[in-house]
């Protein structure tokens, strides 16, 4: 329990500080161009993948046209197109992969990472940085109490990113929700039957 | 090498009494109901399930409104939509499910089964009836020649079944193909170009 | 970035209120529970399946013995086993009848709901409660300043459960680092090199 | 009706054909290489990925240490695995690349592909060559009553490759079946109780 609780402290002291570093650019870039898209493609490796499922979900709860690189029915990207990737490093293969497709067929694409310089964040027309834990765990309150050390392993690999970008994506949720006008009764009867 | 020959030939065997099997009302059902429906949304467990995407996948490429039941995007069902349910057995329970909440929102159902009298053939506006093990491979050619409980299991558990699904199924592609007038170019056109 | 900022905050002040909320005799007798198990199988549908992924993925980082239900490879359950489900209402059709099977067979279950009289929670032998937005949404802080109404669909559906499971089972991973004795070293190792 | 039964005739041409083109030496050595391996990983993308997850299924109905790369559990390769690829043309980029990154770490590879010549080819310690159209259909006895290129098209993409391997792996399973002594109660046995 003890453990439990720490990690969770840890974990919401970083989303706290990443929630205020987010910015405005950034932020309303992507909601933009999420609404200009013809189509949405989402694209994540391991947990980010399942995070981007989970954003992809809820906007085909908005009614908005949207898929998922790697799901059965996802055809091929096409100009008008937006792909929406996902990776802390900004480095993983397969993602660095998908965006490099992207561009060759004229799809735009959304970067959400923590590495501004790395070879996702190149590909980006519109940029998210989200902080991971190299960039911000060490300064946190948290942090300063405790051997910094001991600490970083509750919340081991990419966790913090992770869950940073589930809540931010949660949120760009709710901003869409607000321009295209959609009430949560409308959300709930997109919502699969049978699941 | 001399078992997976047997075994291939056992399935070449049970595909080629499968195809014989085909009624033309059955067959004609199911494309009719496919060409009428608003949205397509498919449904199998196990290794059914694999050929349902499958089968999906080829639909997406023929420019149909097709969703498989449990990935991400898939929305609920209502009016004017088709499930096609594939169980060998008719018995499985998510299946049968799937099915009986299908027909409560008022969405056609195709059942393919070897059973006619299953529960999920119970739920059917459309069926087609493939044979699978128990029903055919006790009298082919092959059978007859081995002693029959050891070359059983040489195609175990629902194997017969489901490669007799699959290679139905595209069989069904091919007359869609035709009465679409779709050309394969268009089907690599929207093959997806990142997988 | 309004509205995505409000809803980043109204899902940090829940996870505060849930992170408090844990019970000891909760967390501790789910952690008991999976160190005893000798294989773990996790359930969730939809976005909850999503969070199950997530956690499954930690646990094979830690060497534990772990599955998901409903992918390729995973096998029958049988006594020993321990089944993780996960539904905020604890009545979700799939995971109830998941629970079912699974008592049948003799594996232990653990329920993570937000309803400790539900379907899914009377099947559970160990049951940790976690918030969602109708137990806890309407008392916060954030609540008490804003239109309630306007407020709760800013995290629609299952947003507000769905996140803190996340969190709250990346807690556990912690406690399980701990209890085993693993560096986060040796869960790098384990992460899939082929994405 | 009548391109459904003419594309399956067309299927099963191929299926007769590859089957007897089989070479005892390539089947042989892909069994001993299975058998041989600590753990077995499969590969494939689309429709052929849908394939490898059949097959692997399979495996652990046969009780063994197999995963499919791309889903949650899979930990990384290492010495000792063998990663079992399968691409018609064997230049698709993502299984290429997956063959690459085995070769690296150590673990054996088996391609199963239409191309001896082809990049996946190239990084494979055991080969099976399997027909696609464009090798063996052109020559078929149905395609020579027929107008070749409206016939090709019953079958279109890699349909025949796809189909072909599905069968061939089951009829590898039963070799395994077999060499192993397994029983298909067995296999029932650990067949999923939760689908």
């Amino acid at each position: 329990m003890r453990e439990t609780r720490r990690a969770m402290g840890e974990i919401l002291e970083h989303l706290r500080i990443a929630s205020k570093k987010l910015t405005k650019r950034q932020v309303d870039g992507f909601i933009r161009t999420l609404l200009a898209a013809q189509r949405v493609f989402v694209v994540g490796a391991g947990r980010s993948g399942m995070v981007m499922k989970a954003f992809a979900m809820r906007l085909m709860h908005l009614d908005m046209d949207v898929y998922v690189v790697g799901e059965t029915i996802t055809p091929a990207l096409r100009t008008g197109d937006v792909l929406v990737a996902l990776s802390g490093s900004g480095e993983t293969d397969l993602i660095v992969e998908a965006a490099r497709i992207a561009k060759k067929v004229g799809a735009k694409i959304v970067a959400i990472t923590s590495y501004p310089k790395s070879s996702l964040a190149r590909f980006a027309d519109s940029l998210v940085i989200l902080p991971g834990r190299t960039k911000v765990a060490r300064t946190t309150r948290f942090m300063k109490r405790e051997l910094a050390g001991e600490y970083a392993s509750l919340a081991p690999l990419g966790t913090l990113f992770e869950v940073t970008a589930l809540v931010f994506l949660d949120g760009v949720i709710a901003s869409l929700m607000v321009k295209l006008g959609r009430k949560e009764e409308e959300l709930k009867a997109r919502h699969a039957t049978i699941e």
